[in-house]
């Protein structure tokens, strides 16, 4: 199966969604991506349709907005 | 593994993540509960911590609100 990807960007909110995310889905499925640490990512979590984090990208192409932590614009500063 | 609850009311939102829900963690993984034909369960899903639809609640309790169908408040009326 192609994996998801798990975009967030550190904040607390995101931490417990990542650890919640992999419990139910399995690490193995999922690629998680810091657009903190990993800043030329942004523009993939944009092209992908990920408004806020953390999202999830699913392996169709879905875009799962998970609770909320911070806003793309919020990320990009 | 205990179930997941994913709460939903129906609307195209709510039924695109459910798809989406289904297809990552599985079928038999996850109790599917629609407020709008089961309104006695809106009082477990609010003390559950459910803020808006859909949402799926861990099998440890936490809480992940996905994108944003209705407001429990719209899924009382």
């Amino acid at each position: 199966m192609k994996k998801s990807v798990f975009y967030h960007a550190g904040c607390p909110v995101c931490v417990s969604a990542e650890h919640d995310i992999i419990n139910l889905i399995g690490a193995e499925n999922v690629e998680v991506v810091h657009l903190g640490e990993f800043r030329d990512k942004i523009f993939d979590a944009e092209n992908a349709g990920v408004q806020s984090v953390p999202a999830l990208v699913t392996p169709n192409g879905n875009v799962l907005h998970i609770n909320f932590g911070a806003s793309m614009e919020d990320v990009k500063k």
